[in-house]
């Protein structure tokens, strides 16, 4: 069984008949791809706990769906299956979503990126265009990767310096910048223009643009110009 | 479609109607509200493992149904998409639980405890109250997290010093201590109270209360004073 | 609802009426044991993409079942609830499955081994027999498992040395080896037999058979036999 709230437009014919939710003025772009068990424009939480108190007879899709603001999804977006999509967030077209990935809301994705399965998106992130996310990566609320990042899988973001504080600063990912796998990113910290933080590395202070940082706390190890060297003598196989 | 086992006693009507399964004598408490794709009282693996010689015609939910003892769960809690819950738990008042979590059997949590997406709770664990479990972190069976515990995201406890032996030690983590996000505990490490572990720590020997350890292996680096002392400076912004 | 192809041979009864979705030429063994969510024969990414430009009436499962080759599940495994195996992969018999764990084209798991929820396996893999990985494993494509190889909770593997890259290197973990939780290993890098990893250890160079290696990055800390004599004192108890 699927529920599709009437207050939605859907352009696209490819939507799971499987366990699907469409909440909310959400609008879903041409050919988009929404398979099973998806849900998009599920209500903030300060919504949802309104409910609680609640003992309507109304059933829950169509409480969530009257509280929802709806989604905007792009056109030619795979949304695989089990992705939760929450209210107010936009995906530009052609975006691609891995499975089970978590968007809060208030997110925007850009056109082109890509986000590997189990991925968590917090509130309040802003994502450039062509942006590769591996899987498995959490990003918190605040956070915003500029056009052209790539991401490796479980690589953690954090932005409370003290938690749990009652403030929260982001970590800014600046253009072309390349963070390796399961590196944690420490709150507020900027990472460089095409600058590289590699696998296994904690990064604790900002990272100048053009520079490739590794271990623990992260230090500058080479320039990025070696990095390119060395990548093009790795992929040449020699 | 959803399952309801005629055992269940269920006060409340936030239940989503989208392939939700609830099983055994579970009790849902008034107000709880349920979201799609939640599965409440799944039987334990020893018990699973007889369905695998049976050639019975009857439905898969229904022989889950007679294998499982249920779940407690109270009133007003939050349980988001996807999340699963085995059998012999009980989960307090208004807990909160993300999206996709799963909980073993034998596993208590507290009241107003909140439990981020992604997250895994192995079996016979203790959680106090009013704990904050954030996204994706991974708690092994034997673990104990008394009140008011805060974990980082993407955190990883561990509980067999010699993996893979047949004794497990799970980490105490002590009323109040904070452990910051992708930190790594290792097996029987006590966490004392009120104390601090640092985001991407290794923590392999005890925490003394009231201290605050980073690094790998963690060491101390200051008195939990001089980081509330901190936490202040920082959210006053200056 | 659910769906399931006309094409799939399927042996056991033990099959969620509750949203699983079979597709293409899937054959599933006897006693096989299928919770609700699961997907079987999932069409690989170059296949999908395909439907963004149909405007088919045909519905979104019937496409996917048109493109997909199918799966071969054997008998007796246990598929937990929203599990995904995508198309061209095998399960040998008795392999067990936790939640929500992803499995991508041409992936082989070999008899008895058992994977952890949350884990992400993705495509070209080789996993021997009795292997044991925990939860919330990340295995990219490329990777080789050996039989008898045990993997702790949210360890990391790589096959990337210059991300992104055009070349993929997979690690190759040898028969009888322990990757401790959280470790990170980094690409193309060979663990020896029988050999450990401790846990939050990170990887960069090749460990030879036999060895215990700890730390960032890992260097060798005693023998495999000093290891096994501390797990014996362990166990024990003293």
């Amino acid at each position: 069984m699927s529920y599709i709230s009437r207050r939605a437009v859907i352009k696209t014919r490819n939507i799971s008949s499987v366990s699907v939710i469409v909440l909310g003025e959400t609008y879903i772009g041409d050919g988009t791809l929404v398979m099973s068990n998806v849900i998009i424009g599920v209500p903030r939480r300060s919504k949802l706990i309104n409910i609680l108190s609640l003992n309507s007879s109304t059933s829950l899709e169509e409480l969530l769906d009257g509280l929802s603001s709806g989604s905007r999804i792009g056109s030619r977006v795979i949304i695989r299956s089990g992705c939760i999509i929450y209210e107010d967030s936009t995906i530009e077209d052609d975006v691609e979503l891995g499975h089970g990935v978590v968007v809060r809301e208030n997110v925007k994705i850009g056109s082109r990126s890509r986000i590997g399965s189990g991925s968590i998106l917090d509130a309040d992130i802003r994502i450039g265009s062509q942006v590769s996310i591996q899987s498995n990566v959490y990003i918190p609320r605040g956070t915003v990767i500029e056009d052209n990042v790539f991401i490796g899988p479980c690589a953690v973001f954090t932005n409370d310096k003290y938690p749990p504080s009652k403030k929260i600063t982001g970590p800014h990912i600046c253009r072309g910048a390349i963070i390796g796998a399961g590196a944690i990113i420490l709150p507020g910290v900027e990472i460089g223009e095409n600058s590289v933080v590699a696998a296994g590395a904690v990064v604790t202070r900002d990272v100048p643009p053009g520079s490739v940082v590794a271990g623990v706390p992260a230090r500058p190890v080479y320039s990025v110009e070696e990095y390119l060297r060395r990548r093009e003598t790795y992929e040449s196989g020699v």
